[in-house]
């Protein structure tokens, strides 16, 4: 096994233990308010201003519920049942800000709570619950110019089938007739798919409203599915990046330039991608120097100058974690690229963990970074 | 109350009883699949070549697991436990084709087969299985140009946020740069939202493949959620047109016009609806004949020569529904509406109830009647 092998099963035991509660005396406030990704109508789970998570799940012949979000290393929290039939809890901590995904246990299997909308996560749609942040306006849905999410289906010989990606073009895209733009080509987790990076970062809201302050020049962000290889459970380690290399780099880039206004040149091409997408990110910019001027990986490893040596000179290289995770990683090697005369910058997520919250803040700091020159 | 409430009332009764299966002394064939619409890499459910349905749901220690689907009016499919802890159990009968919504009890409580995709009906994320259909081919994802699926976030002043609707472009949108085209706007039934048409109706793989085909002229479609004052449950006594008229009219329909290369005029839009959208098509073009020229009620009622006498002319008049359900009030609409003079056309689904695959079968039949002069 490599080391880019073990470094990857790193991260994905990194993302089982992100979301713990954190055990805390306060006294816990009686403000809690329906998630903000629950399904229309339901008013469970809810969230207080502390953070704390409350549960209410219908099941009046079940012996047991429980939720896996809670306390990550003590099995989560469990509800108890009243006399109405329905199991109640709260975390017995707050939780980090931000989306988290979890599942409820129920006779010994594994189901979604019926209160929340699902999201695709650890190989399968789970649940999700959003703790709101103080920061949360660069994500939120505002009454500014909002660009289009398109669903394409390109054509894949190599997998012979069309394959989906989703793309966002910024507002005017479609009324304007003869702009180009430079495009961001941005990779979701291990167990996530094409549908992360807007359903569950919001990368198309953080783009609207970074527009709307003008922080930004308007690019494309296209998003694809990375696990090529039909990856399982826990087969990580079988895990091989040429399958997925050949379908981003010979198949849909080119049906990209071909099919949306872009500039098809490495000076306005960027890639990213969150932890194990920032692995993707991190082997196909080196073994496909030519393609990409800006590389960035969120939680998903560093470059050094020594693999970076012999290559074309990079723009931009932008590595980023949250605080929780082990932050000095990106820090130092920030440091020695720039001290070998690259443009490296690190950012740090406060008070977050292998999650997207995380990854929201990071391309919300990666993109006034993209295409400025 | 009104007739149009009682008639809104009586589609979503009739929902509810869709989806039986027939029990049928035939030997079950082992030759079960996994179901076509399950989560990546999960076998089951299942469906045989007689359209059996086969449900496996691990939960060691449940005391019962039931599924909605096999014989509505009986409860559905009891599963029974094996040792593995797993419940296991087969519909009574073979289902009808195409796609059915469906959920599992578990503990008195109801959840979501973890072996399937979810998908937006009865006012939930719910369970879905796919029986293969004798006539897949015409939504199957085939190797032919395909069109894109845009998410678009639209103002909209009269319900003070940004309203999301879906966009079908077809193959070739995004390169020609000055041809326009016409509009479907397409409206789900109750319970559903914007997402059901692509992701149940597979809308723009039928319009792929009907346009590879060269069997139908271009056109937009566009998708949006009808249920703008916010039906609960049971709530659709209290429905109300002009809500989501104003939405549809005054802001989705400019925004459209204003972002996408359309012919902006009645000549060239239509309006066509499933069930309650149907409903919503039959009001809001009585109440706007200025803005379209084409109609569609699929499974949603039907238009009189009377309610039409004093309107500008149109162009077609399209009713549909399943054979289980009532098919002659469409084609007695129809007849009446010819015989007074109109371009009244009614299409009947062999062996369907009022499910989805109705409703893909009837825009396949539609779609080349619409702006052919």
């Amino acid at each position: 096994m490599t080391n880019k092998n073990i470094s990857m099963i790193a991260l994905v035991i990194g993302m089982a233990v992100a979301a713990q509660a954190q055990v805390s005396p306060t006294t816990i406030k009686e403000d809690f308010k329906p998630s903000s990704v629950n399904q229309p109508g339901h008013d469970y789970p809810q969230v207080n201003s502390q953070g704390y998570a409350r549960f209410r799940v219908k099941a009046p012949q079940a012996d047991s519920v429980r939720v896996s979000l809670g306390l990550g290393g003590r099995g989560g929290t469990k509800l108890i049942k009243g006399a109405d039939g329905f199991f109640t809890g709260t975390t017995e901590g707050p939780m980090d800000e931000g989306f988290h995904y979890y599942h409820l246990t129920i006779g010994g299997g594994i189901f979604n709570d019926p209160g929340t909308l699902n999201f695709y996560g650890s190989t399968r749609w789970e649940s999700g619950i959003e703790i709101p942040a103080a920061d949360q306006e660069f994500y939120a849905l505002k009454d500014v110019p909002h660009g289009h999410v398109q669903q394409i289906l390109f054509p894949s010989k190599s997998t012979n089938t069309s394959r989906r990606a989703f793309v966002y073009t910024p507002p005017g895209y479609d009324k304007e007739k003869s702009t180009r733009y430079p495009v961001l080509y941005l990779q979701h987790g291990w167990g996530e798919d094409e549908t992360a990076w807007s359903n569950q970062g919001h990368a198309n809201l953080i783009m609207d409203n970074l527009l709307a302050e003008r922080k930004i020049k308007p690019f494309i962000i296209v998003m694809t599915y990375g696990m090529t290889n039909e990856v399982k459970f826990g087969g990580i380690r079988s895990f091989k990046i040429e399958p997925f290399q050949t379908v981003l780099t010979d198949e849909l880039i080119p049906y990209v330039d071909a099919n949306f206004r872009t500039y098809a040149d490495k000076t306005h091409r960027a890639m990213g991608g969150l932890s194990m997408g920032g692995m993707e990110t991190h082997t196909i910019t080196l073994n496909k120097p030519e393609l990409f001027d800006y590389f960035a990986l969120l939680s998903g490893g560093t470059y050094t100058p020594e693999e970076l040596k012999n290559k074309p000179k990079v723009k931009l290289i932008f590595m980023s974690c949250g605080s929780k995770e082990k932050p000095d990683g990106v820090i130092n090697a920030a440091s020695a690229l720039k001290t070998a005369g690259y443009n490296a910058v690190s950012y740090v997520s406060a008070n977050t963990a292998h999650e997207f919250q995380t990854w929201r803040r990071s391309l919300h700091e990666l993109a006034p970074l993209l295409f400025r020159n």
